[in-house]
């Protein structure tokens, strides 16, 4: 059986991932999203009515022409996770294959809440909920499909892993190895040298971090210096707000656990904050079901005064901006252009790192100057990565003993320190370590 | 009753501590501390025979001439810890003071051993141990010296206070604010917050990192941290070696513990770890008593041959060398000069920083070079920092609410971001905010 | 007769720089500038219409209400030089002094310019224009104000020193050592170390890159970096585009010369640049009077148009944007919102730094992004800077070997290697170095 | 006719270059180079007596031994330039090879030292000297070797150019395009567009800068800055010492005649010193042949004796020690063991940059510190670098336009920005842009 891998999206960047695998007839789809950067770098661009080709031209969605020289047909799409770098585009491309998107069901729960949004195309593949651990059939030649539990900074992230007659396809996007990761379950490193001793063909790894060194703490770790943190305000008597990535729940979690164990009322707020939150929510994982979540501008509005006027000192709002971004609301606080009144002393709890770009940089950097002309106090970077760092990318290497790897999740100048350590270990670029870009596709046997 | 404070070392620099107060006629001397980097920036120099006058002349210990302006007797000389920055020049210059040392135990057996390879100098100072939460008097005119705990990267850390009848002195250098320190008791924020309200006439404080934000993490993060690293290696059958500060005893219990928590057994190798860990299980504090510890290099040598023939996955080494330095045990063991053997896949942990200073990080680089070559997998900075960061600053000022203050233990660069956040608290540069250089007296009333 | 210096602005921050010297019962006032940063955090902030309280409370303009404390009359407000942080608050403060305006032609142009626009505050001062290397007598006791030639930035930059019975005041912002400035005449250090002989009371030292190393460059050495890089296009047949700081006349000058050169119409093009540029025509000092300036938006646009039409490989277009401000005209350029179009190849040349600062980074990244979408090929940094690094300053306290010395134009941290060199020279901390903040008063002798 | 590449050397560092070109039966080898730092990270290896095979192991010479696999005889070895990374290994491979060395005068006359030096093999290669500009044939099959002119920082670097059949194999290894190179030709463009239009079908180039936008300044914006640097110590009466690189000719040559210009005697000092200007005079390049050269210990200590005695404000000496190497003549003279004194305000010119990598950072800032210990006055990069940058790169790609590119003189995440700005120049990835590594062979028809 023919096996090809053709790296649509994801190859050049972080972002838009998008991967194919065709074994035989059948194809699978790993993952279809979106590079935010390149929409935002526009001034007011609203996707949600754009066509997919001109997307395609701005880079901010994988450009999927490739498929046509796949011979074969898609059996699923399947995304391993909920952030829209792994779904944002299914809502423009997915259309075109008739094929189920298949995820687990707090993945699916957020493509169905990105697919609700669309204006330009219609979509009406079939969502299919699978649980780590499950596994589907895929065509009528023996390829099965089967979700490994991994962990993220989402919840309900897997690696899929295809199951071919020539041996095991695992695509390794996103994840750390994480023992202890709050929520869920720790990662399934058993089944991982399982398959490994079953015989993996190729290995598509995510390299994010791959040039950084060491390992990536577990959410343990975090949790631990979130709670050091805000435990450290608990005889404060004035505002502390915190915020953090609205997808990472397992955060949010501790968040809200915090604040009660300081006596404080966790409210979320922002629109992301209660889509994220309210899914994890809905679909029944291990997260406070009693927190208040508001996303409405208005009712924030009027949340922020209802604050003030019990006291802030009693609650601890945990709202987006993260990032500094301008429209936020921890950004329209710091202006001022809220309810809430910030004075000296109050805490702002960043529980999250500045996405390493300039412009990124330059927006937190002048929300924390306007947060600093308020009194306000800032903790930054109460947070740990949710990629492999290098010493992760060692031990899945040592389970998995692939034949083959293609490195992922990353440009070139990111691949390289995967490429360093997959050559000390014995792989040799070109013959079975494959760096590769968008567009490409390789035939692995 | 005039007070005046003499800054004697330390205020140009991290290093050579060293500060003396007078409240009337009775003076207080706290720290005597070396400058290493001073000594060791030239070729093959041993301290032990060298006259105080030269090492004064290198910068390496502080010039405490300015003594002779100080009109008073001196009572005591407190070492606030066990760092040699603070203790190491007891044994040059203690002897001129006809005064005894006082300390914390912990603190007292380390002066003890230092002046016992003093060859100079005679050394006649009385050792007197004095627990945290304890007082003295100090002469005959209404002082009295406090210590009061706090939390530093060694055990039985205090800031002392001197009581004088103008209002306290409080001298803040080693300290983080940190309330589940590992071993002993989290820092006395009430006491010290006491103390605020009787009124603090001066205080010094430790500005190591004061152009860092945020808050510095307790050490139970760092253990946190330490523990998923050393725990996701409990599959691993080849070398863990580990490497931190020898004088951070809670970071060594949390290796022993975490090492037999994955059945290894560990043992402490070099001098420094002997001599600080050896101090620490005979002063009765809450250390493993029963761990190896080996001293002699020849010891050292027939310990890693016994653990090469028993199995070198049966052990985990906790050694000397985590700044690179060329002599120490880690980094000869790179240079494979031991019995020792490292093979590809074997870990080695740095639970220590590089001091941030272009040599040590050169050294460490070659060793972590050195290491890679042998194929060893080096995980690096599981660490906290032992000084406050600006949140801790913050909340210390908040906390004393002094009538003065001097920034101490860095240059006038570090001084520069404690200056920005005093003065938005409100103290002024030259009234009550003493920017100040190596040698001055500050008449405080 | 009493000699007091009143540190009024730009002794905490680069910016608003305001310092008044009293001899007896004259005052002079050196400089009243603007910190833009201050003002650009806000959103859609028109200061022309702003009261001088309100502009004082953002820490946009020095606040002068310090000058009651200074008994005397003021004789004359000296801008050292045009750029904004040095004249951009006379309009606002200038008017509460019965003292004439003295300053250089060229900067006198430019005040006139600044107070044209003020829309709140009456302004009556004379303009009096004195030349370097000429004096002026101040008062009635013996004062004479002198101006001596430095190299800066911006042409006809000098350094004022009052001569008082008690020796010289020297107020030594902003400059470079230049001695090939490319235009106007070599920093006078002969007279330097002429009235260091004499005696120098007081140095008020530009310490803007005092915690960089080294000599910086001379103007002569940007122009040959910049001659290299604008030769190496001159086979280029499509776009090439300039841009610098618009005040800076010599860098100007330079790129209409070597464009010129290669065969190509210089054309400057924005409002700044044609204010700074015109001033420098009108005054006739060694600029091209032949080149075309462009300054509102709806001529550049047809200048654009003309370009296009013409063919844009015949020009060189010199446009304001250089730190990548949203609204300049590189920027909306990069953007495609104006006539010129960009290909794949074209040259973006920009002969400026960016400012340290991460929202100016962000924005000029943001700019570069765009400009490379289009195929744009950036050439960066082509630039010296304006103030002394530490060699320097070295040199200037070599010549001028004052008995006082007062660090300006920095905060603390800024400072802190200048008072390292200082006192490795032999002056010491709060005695004859005086590190102040705003606001404060040195009584000198 | 097939044509093979094999990248033997070089592709994974910078260092150790080496790479063979097969055209039918003929063979040419370009370059044959040492990794320095491989052999000095251990300590006191001697390479003199050493065999290539543990030279290989250790990574400090090419791994020829994929040789093997190249089918045809070895015409030629093409030594570049006259570095150690270009010229280092001949003295243990090319014995192995029946082929002469071929170079331009001053590379063979350093090639000619370097295996005088040699202990452990017998050399017999025919030397043959070629002037850029020249071409010669290779083989019986209708090749042609040319050297075209480039620049960099040493003398007489060319490009060699194999033109075969199939069209012209480029090597571009190392240059800058440098059109005012102070010594020698500017870079023959004019002949790179020719060979471009006659059809290039595969193109080597110097990736050692790729990461790093701009262009590359000319050799001679480094002589203005130098210029600008030395005349600003022209009234400077105690030492001024300088050092660069030895074998940059250019660099020396300026040095030389600024020391004059300011009424100085230069004087080189150091083995390398002598070896490259000696050479460089010897075959009679525009270097000033009045020089005195010192290069043996014992008569560097005279010299420096002879300096002192004549008064040290008379002389420039440009010595070794740029990088801070502990055993090089500066670093000694800045521990204080010649007999030269260095002062308080002597000056130290380091017309170099520092080699960015830590073990060099950290010899260096030793270096440093022990100079300023004694009071000295440091300059440091006073330099340009003497490879591409990225708009370097973009000029040569749109001169030659090459079928097929190899990245070199890098590991890929230093190809990452070359590989990026191919990209956009239409290249791809694995198709005519070949990312490789160490010991491949890529077939290119």
């Amino acid at each position: 059986m023919e096996i090809e891998i053709a790296t649509i999206g994801g190859y050049e960047e972080v972002g838009r991932q998008m991967t194919a695998v065709r074994a035989g007839n059948d194809i699978v789809i790993f993952d279809m999203g979106l590079n935010l950067s390149k929409v935002l770098i526009h001034d007011n661009i609203q996707t949600e009515g754009m066509h997919s080709l001109d997307l395609i031209d701005m880079g901010a969605i994988p450009d999927d022409r490739v498929m046509s020289d796949l011979e074969g047909d898609v059996q699923a799409i399947v995304p391993t996770h909920g952030h829209l770098d792994h779904i944002g585009a299914i809502s423009k491309l997915a259309h075109r294959y008739d094929a189920p998107i298949v995820g687990t069901p707090f993945t699916i729960e957020l493509v169905s809440g990105e697919v609700e949004e669309e204006q330009k195309f219609d979509f009406n593949n079939d969502l299919v909920k699978m649980e780590a651990g499950e596994t589907m059939t895929i065509g009528d030649h023996g390829c099965e499909l089967e979700f490994v539990n991994v962990t993220h900074s989402i919840i309900q992230a897997i690696n899929p892993v295809l199951h071919t007659p020539e041996g095991a396809i695992v695509y390794g996007l996103d994840k750390r190895i994480d023992h202890t990761p709050v929520i869920g379950d720790p990662i399934d490193m058993d089944r991982f040298r399982e398959i490994g001793r079953e015989g993996v063909l190729c290995y598509i790894e995510d390299c994010t971090n791959a040039n950084k060194k060491g390992r990536t703490p577990s959410e343990n770790v975090a949790r631990e210096h979130l709670r050091d943190v805000l435990y450290s305000m608990e005889d404060y008597d004035g505002a502390i707000l915190a915020s953090t990535f609205s997808s990472h729940i397992a955060r949010v979690k501790s968040l809200i656990e915090f604040a009660r164990d300081i006596d404080r009322t966790p409210i979320l707020l922002g629109r992301s904050m209660e889509t994220y939150s309210g899914t994890a929510k809905r679909i029944g994982v291990d997260f406070p079901s009693d927190v208040e979540m508001v996303g409405y501008r208005r009712s924030i509005e009027q949340t922020l005064e209802r604050i003030m006027n019990d006291g802030k000192e009693n609650f601890l709002p945990i709202v987006t901006g993260h990032q500094g971004e301008p429209r936020a609301l921890l950004t329209r606080m710091a202006r001022g252009e809220t309810a809430f009144e910030l004075e000296p002393g109050d805490k702002v709890v960043y529980s999250a790192r500045v996405i390493p770009e300039p412009t990124n940089e330059g927006q937190r950097y002048q929300a924390e100057k306007l947060l600093g002309m308020q009194g306000a106090r800032v903790y930054s970077d109460i947070h740990v990565s949710g990629h492999l760092c290098q010493e992760g990318h060692y031990t899945m290497l040592d389970a998995l003993q692939p034949e083959n790897i293609i490195p992922a999740h990353q440009d070139l100048g990111g691949f390289s320190g995967y490429v360093d350590l997959a050559s000390d270990q014995g792989y040799t670029l070109g013959r079975d370590l494959h760096t590769t870009s968008n567009g490409n596709i390789i035939q692995i046997n």
